[in-house]
């Protein structure tokens, strides 16, 4: 969901097809020595979240990965491996590479394994950032199943009643397909926002609202520093006990088990920000119905829920995923706004790794 | 979580064993031809929510379902059936009786299925109300599995920003096994609160906390009326799309879609109270790692959430299933606490089933 004061104005913006997004990233990768399928499938997982409007996890990315890459912290090429398997479940290595591309395979070999026994799961036991977490889940719509991820993250988010961050915001993201009506795409962050929506608020100068953080006595935040430490966390998702901050708390472990504790990667609370254990699950939806039926009844339902009366004030009521298939249809003709000052950095960084793409 | 205002107080109640309550539950459930299987699993189920401190899905469920079987409602025996199977997944039919039942044999696949692939889902097509949801995932447990159990439910809750009630409250559990700490075991309705709880602050005459509900405008309501219509819907977990009341609607909907559009059997928005279709997992965390060291693990990362300072004026940090837990070892020492007129009414029943069991 998107919040209106985050956005990039559209004064600030140059719009940058989204072809030229993913040759300069091909690139930029390439140029540290990235093989080229590997450079590909991070192009083509930043570009989806730029396309999707969720840009803080778009090219922007870049930024911080290169970097890492020319300082040894990511080991490129990347060794991904599987460590441990059954027929519908695989434990893989990262190679401590770019999260995105063990990612891309860890669904991949998921599909592949929900085609033959009905469901498959992989986990990620030394994982990196993997982007936007819906990306995973939408591979398995091309195959007619039902996509699932998870993603844990250093400590961030307090434990409801807590009063220092133990969990991170540890995201879910899942995806059904639809007949005529477009793919349900659910992507949260257990914590009431996303961590980067707190960063992007610091950055852009904004308060944040009340109810997204806390101090080191549990007193609401509005202005939380740009740095992680033991003095502020984020909020889980419901706050209070009273309203279920409990609940978000609750899913935020469930998922620190499920990708941390089953892989054996670690739970948020023990490593630091960057390390990202992953777990997918693919569904083939043919194993429980004919396919075509569940997709008629997926629309039937979307149709019912986009038919609710709004609140007053409210303009329509929607279903996940709607808002980012919105923004990818005009990006896909309007092209991506990427902040002025953004592309004069890229560009910048462009010369520095000797690739002729550009920005503009 | 429990919320103190809506407890049985003390001096209304008495203290009943669990092999007490338990034996009149499947008396009960014999003197109308539940097969001895069928009584023995549901009684299970009953009493370990009773136990838990989960007072609205433990022995009053008997006052329910009793007259939906003399009304022929329920179809007993039942005739459970897996309708169509691949190596890791499974669809069922409830036969159109006990959903505990269904649900419970439904688990059992699950977990066998784990065993032999790494991992079981089975889903309900024409399910009925389960109980407790967590009693499912806490069968794997017992074989050092992970447990995963959803069910939906007819309209109760609103979509964010919508004025209607278009989902159920749509439960997830999750359970994990620890060395020597206790599990980790989530139980949540994906609403602010289960429906339950409303129903139950109407009986006991309380307002209900700003947050929980709304009129049919989508204005904050404090005393909704027992009986679900049009006019009024609880809210989904993050209530308002500033604090992410799109995450607890979209895993509502996640929900509707893994129990209800999987299994064939609807989505909550189509069918009438007391349809409820379910899908639950195991996973075998030994495809995965070495249990003792999964184990391990568990007990490190709880033992880290148990020692976060508590924000100012709480007490201690819990992990999920601690409340639940300690109110299990008081039960089991202390009895039950059932209030006074249930145990008459109950035993009205008793007299009028001709059994000899009493409540007392």
């Amino acid at each position: 969901m998107n919040f209106d004061f985050l956005k990039v104005k559209n004064e600030d913006a140059i719009h940058v097809p989204a072809e030229t997004i993913h040759a300069f990233i091909k690139s930029a990768l390439q140029a540290v020595n990235v093989p080229e399928d590997h450079a590909q499938i991070t192009a083509d997982v930043l570009v989806e979240a730029n396309l999707r409007g969720v840009d803080t996890h778009g090219i922007v990315n870049l930024l911080e990965y290169i970097p890492m890459i020319r300082s040894g912290d990511y080991t490129i090429p990347q060794n991904i491996r599987v460590l441990r398997e059954s027929d519908s479940t695989a434990l893989m290595t990262n190679g401590n590479g770019l999260g995105f591309v063990s990612a891309y395979y860890a669904m991949k070999l998921a599909i592949e394994k929900a085609g033959r026994t009905g469901t498959g799961q992989v986990a990620i036991c030394d994982g990196r950032h993997i982007g936007m977490v819906a990306y995973y889940p939408m591979m398995a719509l091309k195959e007619d199943m039902i996509g699932m991820a998870m993603t844990n993250g250093s400590r961030s988010v307090r434990p409801v009643l807590g009063a220092r961050p133990r969990v991170g915001t540890n995201p879910i993201a899942f995806a059904a397909p639809a007949n005529i009506e477009r793919p349900f795409i659910l992507d949260m962050a257990t914590s009431t926002v996303s961590g980067r929506k707190i960063e992007l608020a610091y950055q852009l100068g904004v308060p944040i609202p009340e109810g997204w953080a806390v101090d080191s006595e549990g007193s609401p935040l509005t202005n939380p520093p740009l740095e992680r430490n033991e003095n502020w966390s984020q909020n889980p998702l419901g706050n209070t006990v009273e309203q279920g901050g409990h609940k978000g708390y609750g899913l935020a472990v469930m998922i620190d088990i499920l990708t941390g504790v089953l892989s054996g990667g670690g739970y948020g609370a023990t490593f630091q920000f960057g390390r990202n254990m992953t777990w997918v699950m693919a569904i083939d939806i043919s194993k429980y119905r004919p396919v075509k039926e569940f997709k008629e009844m997926m629309d039937s339902m979307i149709r019912e829920l986009h038919a609710t009366p709004p609140q007053k004030g409210a303009k329509r009521v929607l279903i996940a995923g709607d808002p980012e298939a919105d923004i990818h249809e005009i990006r896909i003709k309007k092209g991506i706004p990427i902040h002025r000052e953004q592309a004069g950095t890229l560009n910048r960084l462009a010369e520095e790794l000797g690739i002729s793409e550009r920005i503009k």
